[in-house]
């Protein structure tokens, strides 16, 4: 396919949604096509989804059923959004994607990740990410960056958190499509090292073609 | 299991929730425990997933997003109404299922059964129906019964409808544990018919235990 597919993840408060916004106005400026889109939401049945799934209403959902709201989100997202994106040769960035299915559903909720990684590739017939980029935070600090108002996820106890940061590091470690970037320095600092990072990608990805 | 495990399928306008009805009147006069219930639905999630899906102003979606969020309500239902019914020896007549994904989702939107297997499978954690019962009815005919306003599955074109039904009846083919009911003989021979056929495999299932 033409473009690039870009994913941002990273634990509650990480700054995931900041960072999309600031990429992709930097990645802009520098005269790429881009396309910034999120999950679950990006399209009218994911948003649908997305209020579903994270209103404190919906109550306690099973873990695969959580699993398969997400992927049906994400199914729609890149039939209709992303894969259309892609082939007009757009540099697409996601504000989480498949590394979140890994490690919220499988780190958090104790789901194989074999079975996660197969109803992903069900769900979006193949496409994986070119690469991802990890906005690690301690968790305390990203749960108070979320502030109060919580929704049904950022709502779970420290332990679950726990559990998904120390997942996005260890997918992170294994995978060289992986990249981690700390969020420690604040907005600015980190944003200039997200971009130099995504430009380096980006030209290693230009060379190849 | 303890209990029984039946399913009731069939096109548009087949009678399955009459018959559901009706089946577990007879099944209760007969001193079974019986849990009736319907997908998708049967939990708070799944009436939400059912809105969803069924409502018009949802408009197009793409087959496989369509085909995870049957999945997500049926995972809900097996794990919160199903399983722990099953589990204290009730006779379960659940109103769609398995073949209903593989009818519509797969006969009807043309995704590949293999993947609509393994993808239930997942969803279910291996539960399958201990027998499925298809009511049958023509397409024309059934279409007439749902009458004017019709949901957003029900407002697919004939041809739809068609391959729905000739799916029903290949799978009934095919296996042993799925029985064509015809409903053209009205609703109170169909539902004689019925329950006479259920009570038999009821009862060859409390013989091999």
């Amino acid at each position: 396919m033409a473009g690039f597919f870009l994913t941002l993840e990273g634990p509650e408060g990480a700054g995931k949604t900041t960072h999309t916004r600031l990429l992709a106005r930097v990645l802009q400026q520098e005269g790429y096509q881009v396309v910034a889109t999120r999950e679950p939401g990006g399209t009218r049945l994911g948003e649908a989804v997305r209020t579903l799934l994270l209103a404190q209403d919906t109550g306690a959902i099973s873990p695969m059923a959580e699993t398969l709201l997400y992927l049906a989100a994400r199914a729609e997202h890149v039939a209709r959004v992303i894969r259309p994106a892609l082939e007009t040769g757009a540099v697409v960035i996601c504000d989480r994607f498949l590394h979140s299915t890994l490690a919220y559903q499988g780190y958090g909720r104790g789901l194989p990740l074999g079975v996660l990684l197969e109803l992903n590739r069900a769900a979006t017939a193949g496409l994986e990410p070119d690469h991802t980029f990890v906005l690690d935070v301690d968790v305390a600090e990203g749960l108070q960056r979320v502030g109060r108002t919580r929704d049904r996820l950022e709502a779970e106890d420290i332990s679950f958190h726990q559990r998904v940061r120390q997942g996005f590091l260890e997918l992170a470690a294994r995978e060289q499509r992986v990249t981690v970037v700390p969020t420690g320095g604040g907005i600015e600092a980190t944003a200039g090292l997200l971009a130099g990072k995504v430009k380096e990608v980006l030209r290693a990805h230009a060379g190849r073609k």
